[in-house]
């Protein structure tokens, strides 16, 4: 028995969301599958966390337990060749059993890209989110707050189940490229729906919608469910995982 | 009557190209359509040009004459109604009937996007094309000798139609960015298959294959059909025509 490290891609669009649901099809589900179908046994994998419904992965990080003994390209192609083009196996590694994708991780980046224009764009449909025109400096004051340990209570959405709502974040930038504004977050964990109720509080800040003081009090005043705002899904990338 | 030009963008994946051919798919079909019905009359576009099946437009220009007399933004936000998100109008604009999308057209560009990586990945799939590890600077002198006015017979498919195969270049330059290459052509025409005819032999070029001062006997002996290799569809996007 080997446990296997892999590095997914994929785009969410058409699925369920990462993980297994009954009748439904999710992305946990076609790798699970197409890795069973090379092993011939049956795999399980375990992800670094949960994508929601139209979420995409540019580097998720998932770990499976194997018999099977095959050089790692075979992991790569030869679990490509029964999965569809939408889903990706990047690399494969043999890590130690002590590795685990989630309990392991030390820290995730995610991007959430946006587009300013006044019509929603063909090229950019299920991949990024049409803004209007925001004020940066207003944004940049506000993302400096998230640095740091914080109790992100106020950005996460009721009905998950954690034992501390505290968060530490390393990096929160808003970048501006060729018509295209990305939001970088890099933290040593993520609450449900974190990433997409802040960026909807930025883009309120960005509108002059919210005022940078008043996100700031969101930060250092945790209430869940305080901000019912939630960014689209089809804007958001896990970028990749540390360990 | 009245003639509008619109801009459009689309992802063009699932067409079977722009022009409307019968029992198939086509953008141009999906865009009359749409303007038949906003209009309530039949709508014929003509484009800037055609593009083929699994070619994108960032910029795609077309006219059409309507006897309706609707605000601008309703030539917009109406169609875009009765459009897949994979479609969308993005401006338009009420034109002298002496405006012609193909005839009127002083030059256009389009961008070819490739990313370097040792396994196809999802996010790029139908989007852009996989490469190997590249010596631009080969590519970069190649791309010299595609400026100015040339016969590019060497670079056409057969099976086209055309007075002259003498274009001029006026930008052919490759932007590495990202971990994605994109190279940019901009000409005051294109030939049947010519940019991914190009775009084929620069990267022959780049891994090798073809010698920098074969890339320019090509360009400056022309011979139709002399270069077979065609680079895929899903790389290329039409990105603007100028008037």
């Amino acid at each position: 028995m080997r446990r296997i490290k892999l590095v997914v891609d994929y785009v969410g669009t058409r699925y369920h969301g990462w993980q297994v649901q009954p009748g439904k099809d999710t992305i946990q589900k076609r790798l699970e599958e197409a890795l069973s179908l090379l092993c011939k046994e049956e795999i399980n994998v375990v992800a670094s966390g949960r994508t929601d419904s139209g979420v995409h992965a540019v580097g998720q990080v998932v770990h499976f337990d194997t018999n099977t003994e095959y050089g790692l390209v075979a992991y790569v192609r030869g679990t490509n060749n029964y999965l569809p083009d939408n889903i990706r196996v990047l690399s494969a590694s043999v890590v130690d059993e002590s590795f685990h994708a989630r309990f392991s991780a030390k820290q995730k980046t995610y991007v959430y890209v946006m587009y300013q224009s006044k019509e929603e764009r063909a090229i950019y449909a299920n991949r990024a989110v049409r803004i209007d025109e925001i004020d940066t400096n207003a944004i940049d004051k506000a993302c400096s707050y998230l640095l740091g340990e914080h109790d992100f209570a106020s950005f996460m959405s009721s009905g998950s189940d954690v034992k501390t709502t505290v968060r530490t974040v390393y990096r929160a930038e808003l970048i501006k490229k060729d018509g295209l504004y990305e939001f970088y977050i890099c933290a040593n964990g993520f609450l449900y729906n974190m990433v997409r109720k802040i960026v909807a509080s930025l883009l309120r800040v960005g509108v002059g919608k919210m005022s940078v003081v008043e996100f700031r009090e969101r930060v250092e005043n945790p209430d869940i469910n305080s901000l019912p705002y939630v960014a689209p899904a089809e804007g958001l990338y896990l970028l990749n995982v540390e360990y």
